[in-house]
């Protein structure tokens, strides 16, 4: 329970002030779980809208203005309560407010819990551009609790559950084989030590590569294609980031095997999988050249050459896979033709 | 030469693009000096006022929004050229794009060569609150040259000797004895040997402590006096911050023999070198006070003592030394009856 996990951390932490960054809906069904914070220091509270535009400059600035007003030194707590877009816009102002404060994130949405609460990486949107500004700055800690997933959305879980599904493909085959049996994603279908395998296969990577020039670059896999995807669809008909990175991975997954050791099975079944649960779309050809533009746009791409993630099979990953914008085209042809 | 310096650093270091953020005065004098890097990459430049008022976040949305309408990716360098605004609006520019690209500085004031430009603090101000926003991340390199001393006017160079003689203070003995014969502060006699050790103790000091929770204090000598001073005279006579610093390092020499080791003929010495540049002015003892209570708000202070780094004898200094209002007080009167 994350109040008893704060309790404790607060007895040994002290803190002069306590900023809380919470998602409305979930502050509202959940902030009796916070009872008890105001007797280690004065709480400053701002609730926010979840979700991708919550990821602004202006909550940034906002929550800012608020700290400075409260007078809110450098020995405080920010502790973010929500999904993914409330940790990466606080864990920013964190990082940022008098050079840097702690932060400690209550993810609440299964995508946050496998994703972006461990890790450190913060980001705004800005000028368009997804992630663009940010900074990656650790949080003190990470208190999960699958209590959350019970108000959870169907979709909110295969949002999440698509990292999941990442995790099993490039580190865990045993959770591969199980999952890929899988006919339903619900609350009781996905296993808490699945997300406990995740979490702690994630923390291992970023503690030796932090700023991601190296192992940390597995996690990637799915996300060159996918954030392409992600960006392509926004003014059409958006697709959750999970969907996104879903449809990223079938299409990795072929470029596994074009441009790598993966086995075409292994691609077919995976596009299946992921088709079970993710709906598939048609592009066309100039679809296909504009996805594989914003490929190359990616943060990780540089001097001309898609950077990807790749499977040599299922369960271990190849990464700084430079890959071409023919073979790109390809492995979407496959995928989406 | 900068020219030289940069063209060899971009020899070792590919980099695919080049961002310039610099002083748009200090451009127009200089900006040959930087011919050529545009054989290593793309130079995307912007120039700017510079000045206090440049630390803002209107300046840093700019370059943000420049850089990525000009696809700058995480393999560009930003180069800063310009005192310590540019530096500190631009390092945090270059922390926070994409989650931090390499950055250089080039500062072009005294203050800046021996201050901002090293040691990786970075902030904009906001919300009316000096350097409320920001982030420590070091630059790759600083690259010093005097020639930019030719055009800065008397009254920049003296704002920068400040801190050019709270080093020698607090760390080079000698050096105090060379400079306490100074008639004259201009850009022949400041020599360029002074600033390499100024530098050189820096980069010493902030590779032991960067995140200045000890060691790192001792570059506050003169600056808890300081910063209650500037603040005490920016609605009267505005100082700049260099004649803050200057007198703040008259009151803590005081400081320094009233609560410490520091001889009185030393104490002497040092306010009477500083009333040689920086004018000093008559206080009352309403005034006295309240320049105290400015010391009790700083962010060092706490439980009703002000913190203060002084110094055991010239060359030598001792950081977290608690000091009484009624100290205080003393040294504001020896200095400014």
């Amino acid at each position: 329970m994350p109040r008893m996990q704060l309790l404790k951390w607060l007895e040994k932490h002290p803190c002069s002030a306590i900023v809380i960054l919470a998602d409305s809906a979930v502050w509202e069904l959940y902030d009796t779980l916070f009872d008890g914070l105001e007797r280690y220091a004065s709480i400053t509270l701002m609730t926010i809208q979840g979700g991708e535009q919550a990821k602004s400059l202006e909550t940034v600035s906002a929550l800012w203005k608020k700290m400075l007003e409260n007078r809110i030194d450098k020995e405080a707590l920010l502790l973010n309560v929500g999904g993914g877009s409330v940790s990466d816009a606080g864990g920013l102002v964190a990082a940022t407010y008098k050079r840097g404060i702690r932060y400690i994130n209550v993810p609440t949405t299964l995508l946050a819990m496998v994703d972006a609460a461990t890790g450190g990486k913060t980001a705004i949107n800005f000028n368009g551009i997804k992630n663009s500004i940010g900074v990656i700055a650790l949080p003190q800690e990470v208190f999960i609790s699958t209590l959350f997933l019970q108000s959870l959305p169907g979709e909110e879980l295969l949002n999440g559950f698509a990292e999941l599904l990442k995790y099993a493909l490039i580190a865990d085959s045993a959770l591969w084989r199980t999952v890929r049996n899988l006919t339903e994603i619900n609350g009781d279908t996905v296993l808490p030590k699945w997300i406990e395998g995740a979490v702690a296969f994630k923390k291992r990577v970023v503690a030796q590569d932090l700023h991601d020039r190296g192992v940390r670059r597995c996690l990637n896999f799915g996300h060159t294609a996918g954030h392409a995807l992600e960006a392509f669809f926004y003014g059409r008909a958006p697709l959750t980031h999970g969907h996104a990175v879903a449809l990223g991975m079938a299409v990795e997954a072929w470029l596994s095997h074009f441009c790598g050791s993966l086995p075409r099975q292994e691609a077919i079944d995976i596009q299946q999988f992921i088709a079970r649960f993710y709906p598939f779309v048609k592009l066309q050809d100039s679809d296909v050249q504009e996805i594989t533009a914003l490929c190359l746009q990616d943060k990780k791409s540089s001097f001309g050459a898609i950077n990807c993630t790749l499977l040599a099979q299922t369960g271990h990953y190849t990464v700084n896979n430079s890959v071409s914008s023919e073979d790109m085209q390809m492995a979407l042809h496959s995928v989406f033709s």
